[in-house]
């Protein structure tokens, strides 16, 4: 790995009691050329601009795919990476989906944790706070023809996170709208899928909800995902999530969620979820609670579902009863180093650097 | 219009007979930014390199929309731009679907049209050259959040291009993958969308085939389009091509095709075609030809079926008994001012702009 430090650290200039989360950048990010078939060296830089053209095809064509993950800090100013190879493993199932080159481990875990040590300072402490980090590859040739690039760029971003309180929201189940395609790129974390949901959001905004629950494009009777998250439905004391498949992204946060409700003795169905079932569970009176997890929020309880021109209103449980805030509280704990860690999902990001 | 003109014109490089399509750029390019809410100026600029970090919202998030056009130069001279209208109005659609701002008919046309007066010397002459030009608009901000962004930049940018013959080529009708959801963006020339196309592409083409006919993603019972272009078919002496729809581009050859076939007196439907009924006829001997439109080579007629793991060869006909072949004369003749214009097609491109 090639190593350039900043000479010009803004680390003064970072509050951590008051940033903007995604626009503060932290000093330093890793790049990483293909050209020629194959990767160069890993480069640690300062963050900052690259020299691109209008018609470089990340952007003509959309070649282009990332990951969000985050590092976190506990009370001794260590700091743990998440399951780190969960999202090593889907960058490179995306990365294969949009026919570009796969980053090695070296590049990906690395890359990673040298950017983490590097900008250790940059991660605030506290509760609910983090590093938000943005691994990506995105085609960088120029050249105006629709066709798979001979030139990508990786790269690692990270900006600070703040604790992230989320209200419960609104979502509208979506009878027209939908992400993703059988035999098209749901699954991967292509940057098309999100530039397509944006106008589909704004649309149910408008109609009083802050997000969509996705469903099938061909008969929008299944339940997929909610808004940039997978979803949990509750049933009594069962709690229900869509198998992944090609049209469901495979989240991380999904994934810890099962194994910590297994972990508790809560009945986990990984099964198709009609709406029809939620709709009635929810007039029955056995519908608890509905909500979305992913790294961002870690999850979002929804407070209201859109069927039909009619918001449902859900039930409001208390945190004591509620499996959505039981399971966070778990997954939020074992991330800070506040818990033990059965799992081994933790990853220490040890001093290799000197910090500048 | 702010104008800025090179200093350093590469024309003198340029050899009109060997010269790579889409990797060699004209001497200038327009460039127009969004922020605060509003459209600034818009500018011609040397072509070359604008700063962007891997942060950039357009490669993280897809938000990114193109059109593609040529200008043609007749053997007087003259420049002409085919239907630029249309990609106009195309553009904003597409921006419109994913939540981008819309350009100005100001911007758009009187971009283009000062873009390739300034550099129409970039523009082969002869039989199928023309210069290739690539409107786009993407999503500029850096922000590493999944919503909508603040800033964008409309570019043009442009690559001559070349007599582009294309053999017949075999294509596989698509069982698996697609190119669109119900629901999604394929009438929008989304970024994303290409990416999408790509890998699925590269196992046809694995397969022994060169493009993928695109069927609907639910049963895989109907033709969509094929490749990047929009699908012909004739059954005896009549042409069937899919609806329009929010799965299927709006193409501008495809318009042009439909109109100029009923010119000619040759019956054309527009509604679904069903494989089964392609096969059929097929077999039955009453299939004449299948092909492609777009504005890249016009035409690509099709000498092979690839269905259920066979590849059926079509009928070869000569250019006399060719509709795709009489079509795309009769496209190609009005492009470069080689026939009358009864339908106002050709705008012609004034010299306003003092050359370099
Ligand atoms: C579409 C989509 N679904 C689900 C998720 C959740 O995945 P993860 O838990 O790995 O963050 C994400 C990413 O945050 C996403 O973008
Ligand atoms: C997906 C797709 N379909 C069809 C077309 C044909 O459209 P046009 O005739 O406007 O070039 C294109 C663009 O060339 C395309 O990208």
């Amino acid at each position: 790995m090639i190593i350039q430090k900043t000479e010009n650290s803004r680390i003064s200039t970072f509050d951590p009691n008051n940033f903007s989360f995604g626009g503060t950048f932290i000093d330093h990010m890793i790049i990483c050329e293909y050209e020629d078939g194959k990767w160069g060296d890993v480069k640690l830089v300062p963050y900052g601009p690259i020299p691109f053209t209008p018609a470089m095809m990340g952007v003509n064509y959309g070649q282009a795919c990332f990951e969000g993950m985050k590092a976190y800090k506990d009370k001794d100013g260590q700091v743990f990476l998440f399951r780190p190879e969960k999202n090593f493993e889907r960058i490179n199932k995306s990365a294969k989906r949009l026919a570009m080159p796969e980053v090695t481990e070296e590049m990906f875990l690395d890359g990673l944790k040298a950017l983490v040590d590097i900008d250790r300072e940059w991660i605030p402490q506290g509760e609910g706070m983090s590093l938000y980090i943005r691994p990506l590859i995105f085609a960088t040739e120029e050249a105006l023809k629709a066709r798979v690039s001979n030139k990508y760029m990786f790269a690692i971003v990270a900006t600070p996170a703040k604790s992230y309180y989320s209200e419960p929201v609104s979502v509208k189940i979506s009878d027209h709208y939908s992400r993703a395609a059988n035999g098209g790129v749901g699954s991967a974390k292509a940057a098309g899928n999100y530039a397509a949901s944006f106008y589909p959001t704004q649309l149910a905004i408008e109609e009083g909800y802050e997000q969509i629950i996705w469903t099938d494009d061909a008969t929008h009777e299944y339940f997929e995902e909610s808004g940039t998250m997978n979803v949990f439905v509750r049933i009594n004391d069962t709690i229900y999530t869509p198998p992944t498949s090609e049209k469901i992204l495979d989240g991380v946060t999904r994934d810890s969620f099962i194994q910590l409700a297994k972990k508790r003795g809560i009945e986990v169905k990984v099964e198709p979820i009609p709406v029809k079932t939620v709709i009635e569970a929810l007039k029955s009176g056995s519908l608890k609670e509905v909500w979305g997890v992913g790294t961002a929020v870690v999850t979002t309880q929804f407070q209201a579902l859109g069927y039909q021109g009619e918001k449902l209103a859900l039930p409001r449980l208390s945190d004591d009863e509620s499996y959505a805030a039981l399971l966070k509280k778990d997954l939020v704990d074992l991330q800070n180093n506040l818990s033990e860690d059965p799992f081994g999902w933790r990853v220490v990001v040890d001093h290799v650097l000197e910090t500048v």
